[in-house]
């Protein structure tokens, strides 16, 4: 996070960071939610949150932070871009560029699970239109504000012909309103496996929250940038952006970790809140670093390489602004 | 099925083939379940079903005829081997061969679905300690019969703790009593990319019904060989084999699908009722057809093809056995 807001500020963005506290340190502190009560009003205030890897205590019985955050804020649209960095970082598949648009509140995550006896254990897949709606309209939104061409939704209605068949007759009915995007379906099954082997012919996806979890994993690792992305969490009042990438608490303080996908994150943010040209700055000097073979200890390349530590590579994405 | 009931019988397969008439047909002859009456006591009676590709009427309405099979049967672990036939076969993961058994009753394919309002829809995930023993010991018994080491557990209980967390723990006790194989555990978020991305570090994957759909179709695109595997569906009394790619109307009759897939389940069948050497041969047979070029249509590989017809690829089979 430090490596990230010091390359934000060298690239002139007009922020002003609040820091909040959420995860470990507070669920020990013994707020359930692990999300600092005051945050809440920070949030509400700012409108905005640069969210850093954050790790939950081991043992169980701890809700995740992200879901929470989710679902409290109204983050309906969980944005994440992965694309190829080649030859800069190794991958199969050089052209590929998508997006996926992942509903993030409904589905199985809405958290209703029950025990019905010790032998059976239930849990409820919710699905609303207006859920649907949302989400599917901020897939065409944004498809046409970013000059992408076809949206895909994927689904498995040809077994849950109701929650997965009503997500697919909204995207039909929201598809007819853009006649200048290309629009089709695809059954999550072969649409997945058709991801892992080509994901060049895919361009933006839209799709159920359970689905997009692990859709947007595949993207990532094919892409050969697992690490590097950063995603966006829109509602309508708050936005959330992180890196794709989890935690990692035992590179923590070590000068270890890869700035890269959190930097990302930072680039959508700042789009997001009309800062466009810094983002834009900002990826192009990161880049210009990745072409320059710089490079945390984390990413395998095809080139030369110069695996530097977390503020020397932000040192050289600076040097590039 | 013609070309895949000649090369069994010509490789000295002790079988007596009744046919029973499921899919298409029956469906348009107003039997909603899609299975002849008259199928469901030769199948109790034979205790084994070798399915071919079966259509489902265009439209919607119709109930799957798989999943009708797989719970009127009990069939409740679906097998479904994932490997490479490299350099018959173009694959990124020539060392690739994994084996994946999946829940088959139960999860969101149970079929309890409700429309609450025109805006609000909900599907049932159903997960029982009995469902969840069955399929994992059963992963456990085919591991150490088939000479494999390790099972690989995928669930998403990070998010779904009582359902997904019944499989997980149900996984750790059955394992317990397998000290001879290793057994781990993977979110299947990051348990579908890594896949996706180098298969050739799984052996045994069980999981639940849904996640097993997914990650078998992901697992037979990357191996190259679509088209080629074939699935087990197993049950205590009956046990159906079938290809593991779907129906292609527009082929049938003409002399152009791959029984490849077809006569792999039906080398999983005859290993089924004790005739292993007989399946056995017929796989070298088919081997050595692919290792001499011959293909049908569908297969792109990288050494000289021949292309040639149903009929003529089966002739290639049975020259060889
Ligand atoms: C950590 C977990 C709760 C989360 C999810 O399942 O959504 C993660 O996998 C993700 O994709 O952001
Ligand atoms: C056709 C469909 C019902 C089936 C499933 O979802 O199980 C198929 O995708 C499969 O994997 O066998």
């Amino acid at each position: 996070m430090a490596a990230t807001l010091r390359i934000l500020l060298a690239a002139g963005a007009r922020i002003d960071p609040h820091e909040v506290a959420v995860g470990q340190q507070v669920y020990l502190g013994g707020v359930s939610s692990g999300v600092a009560p005051d945050a809440w009003e920070t949030l509400r205030r700012t409108g905005v949150l640069l969210k850093g890897p954050i790790t939950t205590p081991q043992g169980g019985g701890y809700k995740s932070v992200n879901v929470t955050l989710r679902k409290a804020l109204g983050l309906y649209a969980n944005v994440r871009p992965a694309r190829a960095y080649a030859p800069f970082v190794a991958t199969h598949h050089p052209a590929m560029d998508l997006v996926i648009v992942r509903e993030n509140e409904e589905d199985l995550y809405a958290g209703i699970e029950h025990r019905q006896t010790d032998e059976v254990y239930q849990c409820l897949k919710l699905v609303t239109r207006d859920g649907c709606e949302r989400v599917v309209r901020y897939a065409f939104e944004y498809a046409r504000a970013h000059g992408r061409r076809k949206v895909t939704a994927m689904t498995k209605d040809n077994i849950m012909k109701l929650t997965d068949g009503l997500f697919h007759r909204v995207f039909d009915e929201v598809a007819a309103e853009y006649p200048d995007l290309q629009a089709d379906h695809m059954i999550v099954d072969i649409g997945a496996a058709r991801l892992g082997a080509r994901p060049e012919t895919f361009d933006v996806i839209v799709t159920l929250n359970l689905y997009g979890d692990i859709l947007s994993d595949i993207a990532s690792e094919v892409s050969g940038s697992v690490g590097l992305g950063g995603s966006a969490n829109i509602g309508a009042s708050v936005a959330m952006f992180e890196a794709v990438h989890g935690s990692a608490p035992d590179l923590a303080g070590q000068d270890k970790a890869n700035p890269s996908g959190l930097l990302n994150a930072a680039a959508l943010m700042l789009t997001h809140i009309g800062q466009g040209e810094v983002a834009q700055r900002i990826q192009n000097a990161w880049l210009c670093a990745l072409e320059d073979g710089f490079h945390t200890g984390d990413v395998a390349g095809p080139h030369t390489l110069q695996h530097v530590g977390t503020q020397a590579f932000a040192d050289a994405v600076i040097e590039r602004l």
